[in-house]
């Protein structure tokens, strides 16, 4: 957020900044979304929804776990929120409680530890290991399972490492912690925003029982500034979520709610959000193999969403001064790794490649001239 | 909730329901917000805001405390939420810690004490007299504050007595709450609609340092599914507000933002909701009149909202039943009081005047007959 602001001002003052910190996809709204959103405030569909949603939204949302995971979730499990953060709020507050701790990979998205806090509740951070591409798996988990934790909160795609949960680990991640009789919450938002080179897709949480599926429309859909998620609750809290979203939300927006309708419904949409799924791949990989090539050290491929995790230690032992030095200096904006986590977060920055190719090379020019000044 | 189910599964089976259990308005949006609306969409306005909101809205929305209330607010003390509902949120997430107790008016809006119990908070019930008008003054609230208690939370015009805090009341409050150390948040999501005699509107608690202000676009403005609220919060505040805001939201709706800015700005929009107030007015003395002539026991007149409190003890003293049943028997919706606290809730339902003149009078005739037929 300081670097942001900074990043601002720089640029208020006239300097051209490559953005490389934004987690917001940079394509434009498809077609059919807009006009559906249009459609539904031209017709007076601007009310309040069920505070769980519009019905057919729900039943979209589970036709697309049918067609892309086969797997068959009942509408009424299914609540649409206001962002994939509304849904996350819904799954903290109905799962945890005052004086109980949330077991959270370190690093992970910084909203998790704070919304564990907002409701009372400690998080508890498993540092995860770079060389093992952050992979979260069970033992892991288990080893900072106390008495007291009654929750895990992961995330695949992850942010900011875009690592993947395969399968197998979180079969072993959900059985552990059915056993330990706490509750999972996946954050999925990222999902669909995946370059696996096996051509399968990340596994979603949704086919276990009795998980929290945090999902919505901001990241593969690019639908940010419309505040459209969901949650997909078991069956056994869906009362507790239901009054929780009427207390904390009313709904989620009417028009935006018409215009995630059509995101999953249209199929020139679905043609054009893969098309854009293979252009951040494109960028995927050329950030990836240049900024290797700089010196970032990056042992695993990131898998999903639109980040590199990457150590700088080769440069710095204080990742904040670094990216605040290549603002200013290069300009170009990226993220330092204490805003993620404590784990050896001070030799660590993002990258997102929410920008073109173009901005992208220009970026990565800057960089390799301004290191190569650092050296000599 | 219960209640409003039963009467769509009348109305499903062709039964004719009168509806005065609604708290949304039934004006359609002022065409120039939801002009504003499409044109934000067609423009490609749909990416993130600032955590704080769109600054011209929040500009906008200090343009709105000069006219109104001549009270000067730096915009930096306004946040732009997703509905009231949102600025409640941050309000409690920014002053309640779990074991502190807070201090709510009974009857009164659930969410209070929901939110409250959310962050671990213990909502302490302040029973207020109807034949005072269900007046809130300081005595009665300091009675009820203990070493523990850390916030007050008001509203006025109040949901579900439409009562209006007195200039020299909020007044006392504020410098009480303040003696005390304490939070003051005041729920004024339903300014704009009020009806007083003596031609004066509500006081805003703006005017009073370190008071948290609810407000919104959705009662008033009548833009309900639009999902656009704000805080105003006390300067000392602000950084934690805003941090919140983020983890909470990321932000509020984009397009409904810009909605919300023509709603502020455009001269016909206001011209058209001074219209409509007038309207509303006109409801609640029909209403008004109507009830008490059939023996619902209203001691003082209700002043703003669109709702109207009465006691129903001369018919039963099961609230609850007695709202059903009216339901059934007689088609016409209307609120048990259990919904709005515990005080004497069993002998008060809430009448919504959500609804045109000529459905309020047919409500009305169907209620009168119904409770002829009671008698007999």
């Amino acid at each position: 957020m300081e670097l942001l602001a900074r990043a601002r001002v720089l640029e208020a003052e006239g300097r051209d900044i490559v953005h490389l910190e934004i987690g917001e996809p940079d394509f434009p709204v498809p077609r059919a979304v807009a006009e559906a959103g249009v459609r539904a405030i031209q017709r007076g569909a601007t009310q309040y929804t069920p505070a769980a949603g519009l019905p057919e939204l729900r039943r979209a949302v589970a036709g697309h776990y049918r067609r892309r995971h086969g797997a068959t979730i009942a509408p009424e499990r299914i609540f649409i929120t206001p962002g994939a953060s509304g849904a996350l709020l819904l799954a903290l507050g109905a799962t945890l409680n005052a004086g109980e701790e949330v077991v959270l990979p370190d690093p992970g998205y910084p909203c998790y530890r704070n919304l564990a806090r907002l409701f009372g509740a400690k998080p508890c951070a498993v540092p995860l290991d770079a060389t093992d591409g952050f992979r979260v798996a069970w033992p892991l988990l288990e080893h900072h399972w106390t008495e007291q934790t009654f929750a895990a909160v992961l995330a695949s795609p992850a942010n900011p490492t875009g690592a993947i949960l395969s399968p197998g680990d979180l079969a072993e991640i959900h059985a552990g912690v059915a056993a330990k009789g706490g509750a999972l919450i996946c954050d999925e938002i990222y999902q669909g925003l995946e370059y696996p080179g096996d051509n399968r897709r990340a596994a979603s949480a949704v086919q276990w029982d009795g998980t929290f599926v945090v999902n919505g429309f901001s990241k593969y859909f690019g639908m940010t500034g419309w505040r459209v998620g969901w949650l997909v609750a078991p069956e056994a809290h869906c009362e507790t979520v239901e009054r929780l979203a009427q207390n904390l939300f009313i709904a989620a927006p009417t028009p935006s709610q018409y215009a995630a309708l059509a995101a999953l419904t249209d199929p020139a949409v679905a043609e054009e959000l893969e098309t854009r799924r293979t252009e951040f791949q494109r960028r995927r990989d050329f950030l990836l193999r240049k900024l290797r090539a700089l010196g970032f050290v990056i042992p695993a491929d990131p898998r999903g969403a639109f980040y590199i995790y990457a150590d700088c230690s080769r440069f710095t032992d204080d990742s904040r001064r670094f990216a605040l030095a290549a603002l200013e200096e290069a300009g170009v904006a990226f993220t330092p790794g204490e805003d993620f986590g404590e784990t050896s977060s001070s030799r660590y920055v993002r990258f997102a490649y929410t920008t073109g190719l173009a901005r992208l090379e220009e970026g990565m020019a800057r960089l390799e001239k301004w290191l190569e000044r650092q050296r000599t």
